[in-house]
């Protein structure tokens, strides 16, 4: 990008530069940041809004910390572009997300300023925690400062971190970035508690009569004054729920007026022990679109700033999102139990139009994954039809929940698991690469896999049916094309489709690999089945296809260790069959951020990586190998 | 038991007989409660101050409540037992945890009144605003009522649910039942409020004085005053923490003055919204022994209630908690950057030593896996040796964290997996079933299994050596009885031990199975490799046991969905070798509790019933059977 609108900002190849700048001129660069990283997302795409609302938070915690050597933790990190633009990956920020490019979130292999890796929420503290007691322990006088949004607050690891700070008292500052949002509004009764605090009428009038008195006082004097009255509030409004905690409480801060900030945050490095510092924010700050409308760029593609986001023209595609949304709407109309609740991602979960429908069956619980699967259990026992629409990835925070309050009790509750798979630019935090392996071992838990959009809303309907929980996972993005009927028909559970009869190799495929697998079973004359079921398998379909093929290969977008395609061997071991196998599906290693279709190619799960993947197997194992059809 | 010391007692089949009480016998009944679940704890064993602690607030609970219409959620469900006695199983309790008797916390199947089923904690208010909202939308005019104690609170998922019901504002009840405890002492600043919050002066003061106003009221008028004395407390004393969370708050009342229970418990009924009602109890409440030690008097053997319970008598014999705890603190003399990390169990997890001699590396995160998980992950950032001691069943909760704070980032934690497997009279909901199956598909994780106590510890101080996260799982009590040496040597990783060599048959045995494996190679003049790594799986190994035996047999104490077995017929897919394979593991299904040995017993783990097993596998696949050595 040509720098010659960024005159200060070019000149800041690490932060180490940036504390070489008079805090006279931080507003000004703060300016530049701010454009620089809009234009700068603009051309990329990736997440803007949290960034903008972090520019002045993040030049004054780079100017009053010494890091890298203080340690500076981001939350979820979706705020992280001004950092990345200011620890030297101010060039590379254009390429965010892509495959070549960083990531979108802080990485601890990518820059020795990434002191954590993350992507999911609620994590900053405790990890902050740590290093500060590591530091403690060794005498290295070294701050260590967490930044976490008030969304990130409401998810219960954040509360344990908190509470174990508050006892423990190490050096510690947190930050609360308080915009009011994570990525959807933020939810539960602590937000409510953080919004009555802001508006209230004590500290108003205080603050109006400190600041006229703060323009008289000469530089130093007004320093001290300032950080008085952060004392000050701190005993006139109610903090009381961090200082409960233990933490000393600081605000609330105009997080977008960097002086303030700066000289806020300089006494507070200079003090020891759990301090936490309120930042009020704007998500979007500066770019006016962005302010009024944080949701639509939170995550954004590629734009003209000065016309802004464009509505999708004509008919969209429809996602295997919209599906879910669609059959999740249809299926409330006709049971008056059905419930849809999400963990804080109303949007893209696919629930607006149920919430905005059935506002009295729908539950945001904020970010809160334990506490959304036990609810669903508790309504399941009065004998609702919860529903939870959660990323794969996201489950794994409720995973004991799932085992013990669901699974154990054979509750009926629905999961509908959406971003499974390779899941593209967000990266390896959130692929949902492992729930065949995490719930295929659970008792109780009926797992399915849809090959297309017709049978995603089958199988969502055929969950609802079974007594007992049921699961069905589908990728990020659009399928094959099949538009779903508008019947609430359920499938047979555990009953496989063959597509296709062939002879000599059998594809068992489940959910997104089936359509490989039609069009590898052309080119092999092979025999294509549609799994369907993860658990309960097709046992009677896998004993047939064993019987009359010499070679079986599976196909699952899941990890190969503990997967579907593990089930199909271990039932084959129990039926005493031996064909050859084959399993096709994720190596044992993380996949990097980069569009879904080169994640695919990358892995080898792509069709043309299948191919020959299954050509060579077949070369060297039972047949001929076969050409692209 | 011969019931005349109980008459009350005697007469209450369920809690609707309960009812029939005047409020007046309340004390009476309390005591022959207390009197009667000593003297049958003391006959069968099982958890006894958490009980005795809970009697008051039992009774007043199903005195006031209209058991089951509303529901009444325990959380944990240590506390449960007086619960039991009263809804119908006073004669069943003397077989609490036993193969045969109820289990030793509420389970669904077993009575209506348990409404929902514990174990694990922090789950009840999740499940019963769950229940609440149900009977908000269908006008069903119920109460809900959550009991959780202080130890529960500080889990996150607790706080999510208390944030979600403070925003949803159901009719729901929350009684925290303040004992200071939880298995352990509680720990965590939110405990270190409450303890202020009770030694208030300011309060003292005012009941005080109230206490003398009462006694001149006349009765109506007097539970009014009661009441409004509740009100009074809540605006005096700082329940702030919950007040910002959305709940009205009540008390501290006294946990152990059934009367006043129920006078606060009848008004509280009639409210809506989210409310809490703060009760001070004792644990071990009644029995003075239990009161002065209640660590010890949590979970107990059959004891005589005179006496007490007995020390034990000369060098009990090594479990391996114990050899855990002995290699902690020698790896902890070498190495001054270990940490031991326990969530909230000090005691079970053989810590006790540790946290006297290393206080400034011990941590006691308080109930907060996820946490626990991610600071370790924090303190492994900085180049710390953190490791960490949780209960199989508990990494559950853990899961994300250890996927996406530790995995991911390859970061070299220890994971000290106790009660591994099958645990005895705890029951379904603690068994460490999964671990083998939600760890290996895990990239970058080390997960081993000892054959003995002896390998146990060379396992731990490989775990440490190992540059990324590495785990170490062994059962509850004790092994085989193989000493462990004094040396801190280590492993080699990914390397299995072949122990006999035999013909035809090749039993590749994980952990606690080796044992029964050495048995039966010498019966079947089998081959057995005690396979040590589940992950990095012995490849070299495998491919030779496949090339030189007809048959490969794979034991593991874990699920076969996905468990260790699996990974052994994964890799001789991929080498292309097709040996007769059989997996002995755990079938799919829950395991209720009983004693391990009958445990395993029952699922055809003990050496009999793999015996049976494998003969009976051989006779219809390759060999003939063998009889008993």
């Amino acid at each position: 990008m040509d720098m010659s609108a960024y005159p200060l900002l070019e000149g800041i190849d690490e932060p180490a530069h940036l504390r070489e700048l008079p805090q006279s001129q931080l507003p000004r660069l703060t300016g530049q940041l701010r454009d620089y990283l809009l234009n700068s997302v603009a051309r990329s795409g990736g997440h803007l809004a949290a960034g903008l609302g972090a520019v002045e938070l993040t030049v004054a915690l780079h100017y009053v910390l010494e890091t890298p050597f203080d340690r500076l933790v981001w939350d979820v990190g979706h705020q992280c572009y001004p950092h990345k633009i200011l620890t030297g990956r101010r060039q590379e920020i254009s390429r965010v997300r892509k495959i070549d490019g960083p990531a979108g979130f802080p990485v601890r292999d990518e820059s020795p300023y990434d002191t954590f890796g993350v992507g999911h929420s609620s994590t900053a503290i405790s990890a902050a925690l740590g290093m500060a007691l590591a530091s403690r322990n060794r005498n290295e006088n070294r701050k260590t400062c967490a930044v976490i949004g008030d969304g990130g607050l409401t998810a219960g690891e954040a509360f344990e971190a908190l509470n174990h700070a508050g006892d423990v008292r190490p050096d510690l500052l947190v930050v609360l970035n308080d915009n009011e949002m994570s990525i959807s509004e933020n939810v539960g009764a602590l937000n409510k508690t953080f919004a009555r605090l802001l508006a209230g009428g004590v500290y108003g009038n205080f603050r109006a009569e400190a600041k006229q008195m703060l323009e008289y006082m000469p530089g130093p004097m007004r320093e001290f004054a300032k950080l008085a009255e952060e004392h000050v509030k701190g005993m006139l409004i109610p903090g009381t729920f961090f200082e409960e905690l233990g933490f000393q409480y600081f605000g609330p801060v105009d997080g977008h007026d960097v002086d303030e900030l700066v000289t806020v945050l300089e006494r507070l490095r200079e003090m020891d022990g759990p301090r936490i510092l309120h930042c009020v924010t704007r998500k979007g700050k500066g770019y006016a679109r962005a302010e009024a409308n944080p949701i639509a760029y939170h995550g954004v593609k590629a734009f003209d700033p000065v016309a802004g986001i464009k509505a999708a023209s004509g008919t969209a595609p429809l996602t295997y999102t919209d599906v879910f949304s669609q059959w999740l709407c249809d299926m409330a109309e006709r049971e008056p139990r059905l419930w849809g609740i999400t963990p804080a991602m109303r949007e893209g979960s696919g629930l607006v139009a149920f919430a905005e429908r059935f506002p009295d069956r729908y539950l945001d619980t904020a970010i809160a994954e334990q506490h959304a699967v036990t609810m669903a259990g508790g309504l399941a026992c009065e004998g609702e039809k919860p529903v939870l629409a959660i990323y794969s990835t996201f489950l794994q925070r409720g995973y004991d929940q799932l085992i013990h309050d669901i699974a154990l009790q054979n509750l009926p509750v629905v999961f509908a698991l959406d971003r499974a798979g390779l899941v593209g630019a967000d990266g390896a935090t959130h692929h949902g690469m492992f729930d065949f392996s995490f719930m295929r071992c659970l008792p109780n838990l009926t797992v399915m896999a849809p090959a297309d959009e017709r049978e995603c809303r089958q199988m969502l309907s055929t969950a609802l049916a079974v007594d007992g929980p049921a699961s069905v996972r589908y990728p990020r993005g659009r399928g094959p094309g099949v538009a779903p009927d508008a019947s609430l028909d359920t499938l047979p559970v555990g009953r496989a489709e063959v597509r296709r009869r062939g002879k000599g190799v059998a594809l068992l495929a489940f959910g997104t690999m089936v359509a490989a697998a039609e069009t590898l079973g052309d080119e092999l004359d092979a025999t294509v089945v549609n799994m369907r079921f993860v658990k309960p398998l097709d046992e009677d379909c896998i004993r047939e296809m064993a019987e009359t093929h010499n070679a079986i290969i599976t196909l699952e977008e899941n990890m190969i260790a503990g997967g579907a395609g593990s089930a199909v061997i271990e039932t084959l071991a129990v039926q005493g069959l031996r064909p050859a196998i084959l399993q096709i599906g994720l190596a044992d290693r993380f996949v990097d951020h980069g569009e879904r279709d080169e994640q695919l190619e990358l892995v080898g799960l792509d069709t043309a990586g299948v191919r020959r993947r299954i050509n060579d197997w077949l070369g060297r194992t039972v047949a001929p190998p076969v050409t692209s059809g």
